[in-house]
Parts: structure tokens; C-alpha cells; sequence
């Protein structure tokens, strides 16, 4: 059933209509219809029922939207994470070697052979099939976010960023670029002496720039780029280009050699993905504010490890909920098909959860050309987000949208009551370890670690009624 | 009356509708009511009998839509355009100093001042008035562009386009920022000194850096803008910003002082319209390709001076059709209003001629901003403009209209027929000399100066026809 007026619509049923109305900035009253997940009844009741739920939730919103990332320095993660040798960081939740997907396998060859604990890539499986010398941990677990296989060793540069007014930090490494590279899963020769020039040249080079040129601001930065076609997540392109602008006078003052820093100039002008990896850690800051809110069904982190997609939800501390990554639907490179493509991988889902990536792809429609689906779909898909969030960032607005604030805070309640997923933009990793990317795509984390989240929050709320 | 089915839309009336749905890349099919331009269904007639017209058309546009434009060097206008000492550029149809509007009188002043023909500004107005030592000329006569005033003297740096396949160039020169600046008609200290910089540093570090990169590939940097939230006339962010990523490396390699590097790397990066001086001589490159084919009623320039607005034709030769510029609706800065406004003034309607600026609103919404509207205005304009135009740019594409080309080719008849005028989005000047920018706005060519090029058409029709 469809009623047209020339101002406002109401729509009941399937979305294709009300979006496309929406889309052109029109009143949209969406009537709700669909059946909660299965199974989901009892706990929705309960948590609906949470004295603490609505001002939990107000103020995790807000600690969010309040939040403004700069970065603040570049410096080994070493220094940064105080990272020892032999200490590994991953995405997404925790996983022993035993479960990890090949682009993770392959991820931490390569940066075993960075550090020097082995010679050739491949003498490292038993290094860590022993796991006497080595140990792994989510990157998440010391205020860090890692791309794909996110992998993070102690040479390694960080970004640096803070929120200036409580000083709390985040970080995350640099980017390599795309193809060939150790975060798809990459270790070949020219992987490692990628990461090497990065840790000699371009680490110390930006670490100058950042220093000189004072703290950068990120959200700043994503504002902009959100009304200059980029969702922050694929689409990079505007934000890296606004870095160069802001970095470059600086990096050509820091008295290194004039071909190095040409050198550097060229390396983030050519990588259109560069600014990820400060999208991540200012995602990070943000939603980090909002943990640990007693009775909040806010989500802080959405993250992969190539075999479980894992939530932390602002009510429930650091408890994962977890279950198993799923294949990406999307566009491959050159001869690579859905049989080439490992499940889902990376913390760049933190984007998503801060309400970009997938969430703001109403403003990127040229991601279609990356990541496949129709340019309709691009908008639909924002809107749809809308439904399963606790409100709009007012600072990240969508201008075809006209104006609309980005969908902001993933409420576990909604998710459960609408059976709507979240959106995902992503890279996708081939599936054997040393092969790198074959494509991107859209994909949603498993229906089914909603409700385990929801199921938590409900105990909880159980336990604080009968207390 | 609107009939609504899932796939495709019949609209009569009424464009808000069928413009809402059109945004979201249904196929629409508008049933034309419009009555054509009073005065003009004889010569309306005559030209579409034309047999030369359809073809000249056809050749016309392909033309224009095959030209690649290069920037190639960057030089001073004397050497450039072979411009003598009291030889003055100025945008639009040519004009004499007794009728020339405040913010192109202002700039010729400060012109004068700073080719040492006078020390203070003020002198020079004696200098134009007895005009013995000094002339005007338009930049459209010698293969320039010239934003606002327009104003070019010999000393002035010029970035060179050039298509690579035929030689042919055209010229721009560098922009100074926003606010007090020559283009606007300010004539201060700080607006000499600037330029005297411009002059000094800037001007030789681009060219050391353009002939050490080589050629930079203007049209395909249009292209990626279009996909980046920039229209190319009143945005210019994304295309600034891809210009600095190409050029920076080789300023930081050109050997000059690293402090100045980094100044013009500050300004340039600083001033978010610094490509406009590269869109507009792309834009006429491509549009001159297109002058001189007999027949072809397809606009190749449209141009003002402050006082008047001018259009040249496909099939009329070097003619000018003028009417007078009309007075921008916009958003003013600080305490400036409709009052302190002088007519629409520069060469910058080149890229409306071209396709983009006003007439690829759509995908620029933030513009809206800037220029005032609305985004669903912004979205109908583009889908409007394409009714007066003869095709699409392939390589443009607008992505929220599920990458439709850009309208291009602006043709007389089809303006006369539907009487729908062409959309220029444009800054705004004082109207007194010195002020400098007070808004930004949307504006229209004077209706008139359409049926006068139909009547010249005709008139060359009927020759053609009893010859």
C-alpha cells in the first residue's frame, strides 16, 4: 500500500518506494512490520523494560558524537602499544593460530619475518604452531584497530590519535596500499620490503610532519569528506587527499632529503585508501567513550578475524559476542572468483559501527564501482540504517540526503526487533594465506550474535531487578 | 496528472515529481507543454528545416566531448599570449572602460598598479578614460579565460592547456583565494602584493613543477571531481586538492627554497578554488573545437563582463549575442546584500557551457551551501538542463543519477523552443570598484540574447537556402 502526497508519505512493506522517495529528502513514516528474530521475544521484553536503558543509551550516543579525534604523533607500535618482541596483534576477537584464517596465517608470517624471528616466511608456521615465543592479541585489546588481517608488530609505525579533551588515545598502523600486501594476507618479498621503507622512510618522515604541523583533526577531516563522495571505509579518497594537503608543507620543512620526501608524496597520493587508517582509530575514540555504560544496548565494536565476526556492546564490558564471519557479496580483481575469497576480515568495521562505511554510502555512491550494488541501493541502504540506530551524527551529515546526519549507534534492541543487519563495506582477502586481495564487497555479521548480546543484556537487567 | 508504475514514469506538468523520481534513475519520459520563446516559431521553423543543422550538430558535440586538455606549462601572458605593456584582458564580450561595471574597473586599476603604469591605483581611472597608452580586449580573443573581471596583463602567469592530438591551446591565469582579490575588483596593498608573489614564487615554482612531471591530465582530474562532491565552478575541493597531489612532488624536487615550497603548497592547498582556473581553459579548449561548424546551433561560449552577457554559436562565427547580466540570487557574506551586488560578471560560464558548474548541480549537493537552493533544486536543475542540451558527457558522469553523463552541448533552438534558460552557478562581486567578493548565487543569461542567435541562424539558413 502506497499514499502519495506532495509532502509527506507513508509506506507500509516492501522499501523499494519509500526509499526512493526518501532519497529525495521527502517525509517518509515507515511503519513498522517486520517479526522480531526468532526467539528474541522474552529478552527484547525485558531490556524494553531496563529502568537504566533509555538514559544508558542517550549517554553513550552522545559520549560518541561528542568526541573529536587529532591526530597527535606517528611512532612504532613498540612505543606506542608498548608491543614486546614476539608480540602479535590481530583483528577482530580473539583466536588462537590453530583457527586462524589463511590472510591472518599469512599476515603474521610475514610480520614474524619483518621482526627477524625467521628468515623466510614460511619457517614461521611453527614458530607459531609451537606458540612458545609468541602470543597473539586482538588489536582491539591495546587501544588499537587494524585493517583486514590487521596485524601489528612491535616495528611497526602507528598513527596516534587522541581526544584532546581526556587525553584517551587510539591508534593503528599505516597503509600498505592495496594488492600485494600484508594486511590481505601478502608476505612475498616485495611485502616485506614495502613495510621495511615504511618503518625507515615514511614512518619518521610523518612523524616530523605531525609534530611540526600540530594536531590534525580527523573528524574534521571525515566531516569534509563525507560531502566529497568517500564512506570512509572503501572510498578514501577525498580524506587522503585533505592529509597530503594538511601534511605536506610540514614534510617538506622537516629538512629530510627532497627525494625521500617526494618519494613519501608520491606513496599517499597514489594509495587513494591511505586515510583508513586514521578513518579506524577516530571511529575507535569515538565509540571507546561509550564503553561500559551499565544498561546501554549500544554496540561499540564490530570487528572480524577471517573466521568469527565478533560485537562488544556498551552494556556488557569487554565480553565478545561471536559467530562465524561470512563471505562478502561484491566485485573481483581480475580472474578471482567467490571461490578465491576468505570470510569476512578486519576491525574497519568500526567504521561502520560509528555510523560511516556502509552507513554513509547514500553520500559515496560511486562505490558501486568498488564494492557492486546499484546506486538505489546505496541510498536505501542508509536509510534502512536508520532504523537500527539510536540516532544521527550531527557533525557527519549525507548532502543528497539533505543534510541528514549519518545513522549513528547500533542499538542491539533494534537489530533483534527489525531483523535488519548492519551494512558492511569491505576489502575481501583471499582465502589462502601469501595471496592478497581479490575483490570487495557488501556483507553483514551473523544474524544470530545479536541475540546472544541481547540475551546477556537481558541477564544482566535480570540480575540488576532482582538485586 | 502522474501515473506511477515499479519501473518507469510518464510526468505532464509539473516538474517536482517527475524530478524527485528522476533523482533515484527511474526512467522518466516528460511529455514537453512548454511554449516555445515569444517571437520565435518562424526562425524556430527555418532552422530546424536547415539540412546542414542535424549533422553540424552531431559533429559539434563530438567534437567538443573528444577533446582531452592537458596542462602543459605555466608561463607569464606576455610570453604566453605575446600580451604588450597597456594591453588588459578582461572576461566576458568585449566592452570600453565608459561602460564597464565597478568590480572590472577596480581590477583593471589594480592591473595597471601592478605592470608599474601607475603607482597608485587610483591614478589609472585617468589612464583608462583618455585610454591612449592602454587597451581592452576579452580573453576569449586570445585563447583565455578569465574568472570574474578577468582581467589579465602581461606580467600574469598563465597556466597553458593544451590538446595533445591537435596542438591547439588555452589559457588561464593563476586564482588568488577568495575575499579581496583582483578578480573580484579589489585593488588594495594586499591584493598587489599577492599577486606580485603570485608573480615572484608561485608562477615559476608551477612551471618547474608541471615541465618536470609532464603533461597533467586536466579532463580525467574533472572526471574523478565529479565523482568527489565538486561541480568544477563554485566547487573546486576535490580537483584542487588532485592537483596539489600531482604537482607536489616535483615542487619539492624542483631545487627552490624549501620555505617557499611549502608557502605554495600552503596556498594552494588553502584556497579550494584553485582549479577553477584549470576547469574553465579545459572547458574552452573543448568548446573551441567545436567553433566554426556551419549549421551547428550548439553554444561554444558563454561570457560576461559585468555589464553585458554574451553568448558566441557553433555556426556564427566570432559573433557575440549580448543582453545585460543579470543580478545573481544567493547567500551574501557578513553584513553584504542585494544591494551591494554588481551583475553577473566572468568567463567562468564556460563550464556551464561545458556541462558542468551549474548544470551538474546534482552531483555537488553540498553546493547548495554555498550558492543557496535546495538539494532536490539541485538535483531537478541537472535533470532540467539536459532538455536543452544535445547529449551527455560519457566521461563526466553524474554517480546519484546513476552515472548519467553530464547535459552537454547547450543548443539555441532547444532553449528558444522550451524557453528553459541555462543555469550558471556564480560568485559575486561588488558592484563598486575595491569591495571585492560580497556572495555566491545562481543566475541566468538574459532570455533575449537566445532568439537574437536564432535569428542570425536563420538568417545564415535561408542565405544557405537561395544560394
Amino acid at each position: 500500500m502506497t499514499v502519495v502526497s506532495p509532502t509527506s508519505v507513508v509506506s507500509v512493506g516492501a522499501d523499494l518506494f519509500a526509499d526512493a522517495v526518501a532519497g529525495q529528502a521527502v517525509d517518509v513514516s515507515r511503519v513498522e512490520w517486520r517479526p522480531p528474530m526468532p526467539g528474541t521475544e522474552a529478552d527484547l521484553a525485558t531490556v524494553a523494560a531496563d529502568p537504566l536503558r533509555r538514559d544508558a543509551n542517550e549517554r553513550a550516543l552522545a559520549a560518541m558524537l561528542g568526541v573529536t579525534a587529532h591526530l597527535v604523533d606517528v611512532v612504532p607500535a613498540a612505543n606506542a602499544l608498548g608491543l614486546e618482541p614476539g608480540q602479535f596483534l590481530h583483528a577482530g576477537p580473539p583466536i588462537a593460530w590453530a583457527r586462524a584464517s589463511g590472510p591472518l596465517r599469512g599476515a603474521l608470517m610475514g610480520g614474524a619475518a619483518l621482526e627477524g624471528l625467521v628468515d623466510d616466511p614460511d619457517d614461521a608456521v611453527a614458530l607459531f604452531e609451537s606458540g612458545r615465543t609468541v602470543s597473539l592479541e586482538p588489536c582491539h585489546h591495546r587501544g588499537a584497530v587494524g585493517p583486514m588481517a590487521g596485524v601489528v608488530t612491535p616495528s611497526m609505525w602507528m598513527f596516534v590519535l587522541e581526544d584532546l579533551e581526556t587525553g584517551r588515545r587510539t591508534h593503528c598502523s599505516l597503509n600498505e596500499g592495496l594488492g600485494k600486501v600484508l594486511r590481505y594476507g601478502a608476505y612475498s618479498p616485495e611485502v616485506i620490503t614495502r613495510l621495511r621503507w615504511m618503518g625507515d622512510v615514511l614512518g619518521p618522515l610523518l612523524q616530523a610532519a605531525v609534530r611540526a604541523t600540530g594536531p590534525v583533526d580527523v573528524t574534521g577531516i571525515l566531516t569534509q569528506m563525507l560531502q566529497m563522495g568517500d564512506e570512509a571505509h572503501n572510498r578514501n579518497r577525498a580524506g587522503t587527499l585533505m592529509l597530503l594537503r594538511d601534511l605536506a608543507p610540514a614534510m617538506v620543512g622537516t629538512g629530510h632529503d627532497g627525494a625521500a620526501v617526494a618519494e613519501a608524496l608520491r606513496f599517499v597520493g597514489g594509495n587513494d585508501h591511505f586515510f583508513l587508517n586514521l578513518a579506524m582509530p577516530a571511529c575507535k575514540l569515538a565509540l571507546d567513550a561509550a564503553r561500559g555504560i551499565e544498561g546501554s544496548t549500544m554496540v561499540v565494536a564490530m570487528a572480524r578475524n577471517g573466521t568469527d565476526f565478533g560485537i562488544q556492546v556498551a552494556g556488557t564490558g569487554e565480553e565478545w559476542f561471536t559467530g562465524p564471519a561470512q563471505l562478502a557479496d561484491g566485485l573481483f580483481l581480475g580472474d578471482y572468483g567467490p571461490e578465491d575469497a576468505n570470510p569476512d576480515i578486519g576491525d574497519s568495521a568500526i567504521t561502520e559501527t560509528a555510523g560511516i562505511g556502509g552507513f554513509a554510502m547514500a553520500t559515496a555512491p560511486a562505490i558501486v564501482r568498488f564494492v557492486g550494488g546499484t546506486v538505489p541501493d546505496a541510498l536505501a541502504t542508509t536509510r534502512r540504517m536508520h532504523e537500527i540506530t539510536l540516532g544521527e551524527n550531527p557533525r557527519w551529515s549525507v548532502p543528497v540526503l539533505d543534510f541528514q546526519g549519518t545513522p549513528s549507534g547500533i542499538d542491539v534492541t533494534r537489530v533483534c526487533r527489525t531483523a535488519i543487519l548492519p551494512q558492511i563495506n569491505t576489502g575481501m582477502a583471499g582465502r589462502e594465506a601469501g595471496v592478497g586481495q581479490v575483490g570487495a564487497g557488501l556483507v553483514t555479521p551473523p544474524s544470530e550474535i545479536f541475540p546472544l548480546a541481547l540475551a546477556r543484556l537481558a541477564e544482566l537487567a535480570r540480575a540488576r531487578a532482582t538485586a
